[in-house]
């Protein structure tokens, strides 16, 4: 069981996967959590390369976040899957065409490509986006040096309207969460958003 | 006018790059010279990553080199190309396919399809085998500690071999220099094989 968060910065994925993770592994599931970029030791060192490696052509970023893409798939995720664990990332593939393939634009259909060559074609059972309004995404976050971050409200704007875009393509694998109420309500609503996954297991 | 020198460890590459820069140079060409992995700086910080970084799933190798070359294209390659500057590249994605794809055994023309995605499709005007034996090659290097160097006489007879192949599906494009003889035999015959690139001109 392979699941995934999206969402934009200061939406709560960090927070939500640890109490989803939490929440199965107190119902007997062996659960682990991982995120993208920076899920093993070669991706911590790409995402510092992309964050603070000063200007990367656009094709060179893209080309870096599938990298690290294909070594954590296939370093930690798909030996985690034939050990029957269920999976939570924060981050995977949606997040590049979102974020690449959108505001960066390089082709949707190229970056999503790209993502399922560096995978063998691995996706998630589920995907859950968390929905904020880039208000309160910003407001959460606070300051940051990232580059990313620093790229405006426009950007945000863009990135959020891609990310239902591609949850409405594809109603069966995504559910999109309100993730404007507080933690418990929200964490309600993604538990509620997986549970279909379980009871058919 | 993009011209690489292709071949295995040791065949002299590095070398024969400067000589025929210099050569150039002298008949009045602006030239630049350069390198993959490690053209920039990113570059350099890639290719730190990957001979040094421990084991690298097959596909993310492939695609550290194809970001390497995505970024070194787009800021030193193209720019200078624009300028009216002689490029010679040491290695280019001629390497990539004989490496990757034979020796990891990716799919050759995915790897090749990577690289022309990275660059927009960049092809040099003229790519200069440099052939040696796999003995002479590897006493010319002596001992190294970098990953691929140790990987044995086998991998370097598949490249070999690889290289070979690839020159000959592209007669126009490829010159195959024997550079088993001195330095300045090898020169010449480099020399002549970019001569006719430079009477167009």
């Amino acid at each position: 069981m392979f699941i995934t968060f999206e969402g934009g910065d200061g939406a709560g994925k960090t927070t939500h996967l640890r109490l989803l993770a939490q929440w199965l592994g107190e119902a007997g599931y062996d659960v682990v959590t991982t995120r993208e970029p920076g899920g093993t030791e070669l991706g911590r060192s790409i995402r510092e390369l992309i964050l603070h490696g000063g200007d990367v052509a656009p094709k060179a970023e893209a080309l870096l976040y599938a990298a690290d893409r294909a070594h954590h798939i296939a370093t930690v995720v798909r030996p985690a899957l034939v050990r029957g664990t269920v999976v939570i990332a924060d981050r995977y593939l949606d997040s590049s065409v979102a974020y690449q393939g959108v505001a960066r634009d390089l082709g949707l259909e190229e970056v999503r490509q790209l993502s399922l060559w560096a995978t063998d074609g691995l996706m998630p059972d589920r995907t859950i986006l968390l929905d904020v309004p880039v208000e309160v995404g910003s407001a959460r976050v606070g300051k940051s040096q990232d580059r990313i971050e620093a790229a405006g409200r426009e950007f945000h704007e863009s990135v959020r309207r891609e990310f239902r875009l591609l949850a409405e393509k594809e109603p069966e694998r995504w559910r999109i969460v309100d993730a404007t109420p507080d933690v418990e309500t929200v964490a309600a609503s993604v538990r509620a958003a997986v549970l279909d996954l379980f009871d058919r297991g």
